[in-house]
């Protein structure tokens, strides 16, 4: 199957914001974007998580020792996006190689990035989904704990697995699963949807 | 297949404190104990995360209306645990109900505690790992984000999912697979494994 190119792709939908925790609910990997003026990269991050529903915001860990946090910094904006089975080992290369020693980084790991109408951040193509976010400046959270806050601006979904705010890996082509990364390599991919009731309170 | 039921349990095994962020890092929903006095109580929470490798610490979002937040905030310690698939309307039902309304949610849902040996907080049965945790207090991330940060004191696992710092969902039984939770009740097992190449820098 094709995976999402561009925001001309039929499949590249507007998330509502009062949804978009669940993009990240499950506990997906995720890419990190970042721009400043005419730079541009991108990392891999097993440590984002939902923050808050209204207005949405998100946590992630950032190692001082990466380029792209210079970018989160200087712009004071990033995109979080969940990398598919497809490109499992272009989320590791992105998690490997740093721009600091490689200044081609994006070009020779042949990354694809396009722009969401109205935002700043490049997105990643072939992700399942894309938040772009604004920061929230916390100094002694991001000097002691390398921990980032964001509040999300923008999100989207290729609709073939998220729509109408649920996921729907259940029947959704395989290729769209997201990616659980453990170390070395090893990651696990989204599995069976499981349903249990909810008590009345 | 029989899930643990207590620290005797000969699959209950310790996990080394370097790795104990590998119990997190796929992102699985967690159920959160705590105690002060007599009082116990646990609750599930979407919003965990690994915050650092060595010490290892752990973000987890506790809403104020929780009673578990106020144990926690009394105590100075958590434990963060990993529901398996047979406990998932469980954990459903320890995320619904609060012990504030329910005084005896505890008796009423049929939830099993039991005492890791030199820790202080209980620990949930019928769960793959564990993670006890001392809280690092930040008055300001507390009060203004529900945000909670612990350092990890003691790690533990069913080794038959988790050994020797990996997790093994491939050849482990399914009733030891993690839960992703989404929302209404409606869940992800972790899924396969997918393995790629680590590029030498």
């Amino acid at each position: 199957m094709d995976l999402i190119s561009g925001s001309a792709d039929p499949h590249f939908q507007p998330v509502a914001l009062e949804k978009a925790y669940r993009l990240l609910n499950h506990g997906p990997t995720v890419l990190v974007s970042a721009a400043d003026g005419a730079e541009r990269n991108v990392m891999a991050a097993a440590w984002a998580c939902a923050l808050d529903f209204s207005p949405p915001k998100v946590t992630v860990v950032l190692d001082k020792a990466t380029r792209t946090r210079a970018l989160v910094e200087a712009s004071g904006r990033f995109a979080l996006q969940l990398p598919t089975v497809p490109i499992a080992a272009l989320a590791v290369e992105l998690g490997t190689l740093s721009a600091l020693q490689h200044p081609d980084k994006l070009a020779r790991l042949g990354v694809q990035l396009f722009d969401a109408p109205g935002q700043q951040t490049p997105l990643v193509a072939g992700c399942a989904a894309w938040l772009e976010c604004r920061l929230v400046p916390e100094p002694h959270n991001q000097q002691s704990y390398d921990l980032f806050i964001g509040e999300v601006t923008g999100a989207w979904a290729d609709d073939r697995v998220f729509r109408d705010g649920h996921w729907h890996f259940e029947t959704a082509p395989q290729a769209l699963r997201t990616l659980h990364y453990v170390a070395g390599g090893h990651f696990y991919a989204i599995g069976e949807a499981i349903d249990v009731p909810v008590p009345k309170v």
